[in-house]
C-alpha cells in the first residue's frame, strides 16, 4: 500500500475535487485563498545532520512550495510541533519563522505537543486573484513541459554527494517564479517534490492527455556519473522545483529561468525517451 | 518543562499577539477568518477503546471547538494523518468528515504520512463578522464567570467511570452556543479543554483582572463521590465546554444554557472558594 493508493480511500470519503491540486481553494472576499498542510517527522524527513533551524525551515518551505505551485502569495502559516526533546522547539520555530519571512508569510498560530519523535505539521494559507490561480488540470496536447532549476540535487545528497546538502536541508520554494508563471498563462502546474516521474503521473490523473519528455533535456546534478545523474533527475524526491505546461507561444515567461523537457501528447501515457516512464519516486509505503 | 512554559519561547519568536487566543484572526474580505491547528496522537490523546471513527471525530472536534470559542462559524478543515497501520485511515477520515458535517464545515485538504504512531493534526478555518468575534481578552471586574455544560465528565471516564465514555470519545464542540454568546456580548471566552483552573489562569494572563469562583456552583459529573466530582470538575481535562465572562446585565444569553460559577475581580488572582486555586490541569510535560 502506498500513499497514492490510500488517496483513493480519501477521495471516496471527502470527494475527488478536494484532492486534485497542491492546495485547496476557497473564496476570500474578491480573492482566492489557497490552503495546504504537510506532516514531516524525524524518521522519514529530518535526516541526521540537520539542525533544528533547518528542520523548521524545511517544514515551512514544503508548505510554501505548495502555495507557490498554485501561483499564490504565501500569507499565513500555522505550525504544530510534536517534541520528544523540548530543547529543539526554539530552533525549529526560528527556522520556520525565517523561512516565512523570506517568502513574505507570517506564523500566526500553532500547537505544541509531547511526542515520541519530532513531528512538525505546517499549514499554509496564501492569496491570489482568481484569474491567476494555477491548477494541475488544464494541460493541452502541444503544450510544452517545463521545469525550473535542476531536479535531483536533494536526492543526490541522500545518495552520498554531500555537496548538495543545502538543496535537501534548506529547500527554496519557487514563490516568485510561481506567481510569474501563473500570470504568464501556464496551463497546469505543480511542484516536483516526489520526483518528475510521479509528478507527471499525478498531472496525467487529472488531465485527459499524456506527457512525453526527453531525458537529455532534463538538467542534472553536476559531478555525478551520467547514468546516476539521469536517475536522480527523473526519479529523485525532495526537490521543490515547479513542473508546468504552457503553449509554445507563451514561452518563455519573463523572469523565470526554466528548461523545456518535453511536450504534452494526446495519448494518455507518460513517456521518457519514447518509452513508458516508470511510475516511481518518493512515496510512503505501508506493509 | 510544561507547554505553558514552552509557549513563552514561542512568543519570543513569533510574537505574543499570535498566542493570545484559541485561534489566529486575519481579514477575509469584509469578514474575519479564524484559524487554529491541533496535534493529537495515540500515546497521549487516543485512549484504548476508541474506534478509528471516534479518533477522527475527536480530531476534528477539538479544532472546531477552538473556532466555536471565538464565536465563529466553522467552514474548512485540513487534516494531516500519520499512520502506522494504513487500515485505520478510512475510519479516521469518516469520523472527521462526519464531525465536520455535523458542525457545518467541510474537509478541503490534507496529507498522509507513514508514522510510528497514529498522529492526526487538524487545522480549522472559520468565519465571523469582525464585530462578533469573541476573544480571551476583555474581561472586566464585576463580570459574571459562566460555563456551559458539565465539566469533568471526560476526565471522569479516565478515572474509571465508564458511563462517561461519550464525553471523552466524542466531544461535542459548542458551536451554536459560541456564536450566540459572541453576539450576546461576552467580554472574554475560551474553551476549557485543559480544565477550568488552567483556563482561568490563561484568561488572567491576558486580562488585567482576576477570577473568583465558587466550587459549589460548578456542575459536577453525576454518580461520582462529592470530593472526587469537585476535583474532576475543577481540574479535569478533555472537556470542550465554553468558559466566558459577561456583564450581569447581559445574562442570560437567549438559547445558551449555562451556569454562573463566579465573578471577575480586580485582584490579579484565581480564587476558588476564597482561596488561591491550584494552577494544574491537562498539560504536556517534558523531562
Amino acid at each position: 500500500m502506498d500513499d497514492r493508493e490510500l488517496l483513493q480511500t480519501v477521495m471516496g470519503i471527502v470527494g475527488e475535487e478536494n484532492c486534485r491540486d497542491d492546495c485547496a481553494v476557497f473564496p476570500c472576499g474578491d480573492l482566492a485563498m489557497v490552503a495546504t498542510t504537510d506532516m514531516l517527522h524525524s524518521t522519514t524527513d529530518f535526516v541526521d545532520g540537520m539542525s533544528d533551524w533547518q528542520i523548521g525551515w524545511m517544514s515551512a518551505a514544503v508548505t510554501i512550495s505548495d502555495i507557490a505551485s498554485m501561483g499564490a502569495e504565501p500569507k499565513y502559516l500555522l505550525i504544530a510541533v510534536g517534541l520528544d526533546k523540548w530543547e529543539q522547539l526554539a530552533g525549529v520555530m526560528q527556522g520556520a519563522k525565517d523561512c516565512c519571512t523570506r517568502f513574505g508569510a507570517q506564523i500566526i498560530g500553532g500547537d505544541i505537543d509531547r511526542h515520541g519523535e519530532l513531528t512538525v505539521v505546517t499549514t499554509g494559507l496564501g492569496l491570489a486573484k482568481k484569474e491567476f490561480l494555477a491548477r494541475r488540470e488544464g494541460a493541452r496536447p502541444g503544450d510544452l513541459v517545463c521545469i525550473t532549476g535542476t531536479p535531483g540535487q536533494a536526492q543526490a545528497w541522500l545518495d552520498g554527494y554531500t555537496q548538495f546538502e543545502k538543496f535537501l536541508f534548506e529547500p527554496q520554494p519557487r514563490v516568485a517564479e510561481g506567481r510569474l508563471l501563473a500570470r504568464g498563462g501556464v496551463t497546469a502546474m505543480m511542484d516536483d517534490s516526489d520526483g518528475i516521474a510521479l509528478s507527471l503521473y499525478d498531472l496525467m490523473s487529472v488531465n485527459d492527455c499524456g506527457f512525453s519528455i526527453d531525458s537529455s533535456f532534463v538538467p542534472r546534478p553536476d559531478e555525478v556519473p551520467e547514468q546516476q545523474a539521469r536517475e536522480l533527475a527523473l526519479y529523485g524526491g525532495g526537490d521543490y522545483e515547479l513542473i508546468f505546461t504552457l503553449p509554445p507561444g507563451r514561452y518563455p515567461v519573463t523572469g523565470v529561468p526554466c528548461t523545456v523537457i518535453g511536450e504534452v501528447i494526446q495519448e494518455k501515457s507518460v513517456l521518457v525517451d519514447g518509452a513508458p516512464m516508470e511510475k516511481r519516486g518518493y512515496q510512503h509505503r505501508w506493509a
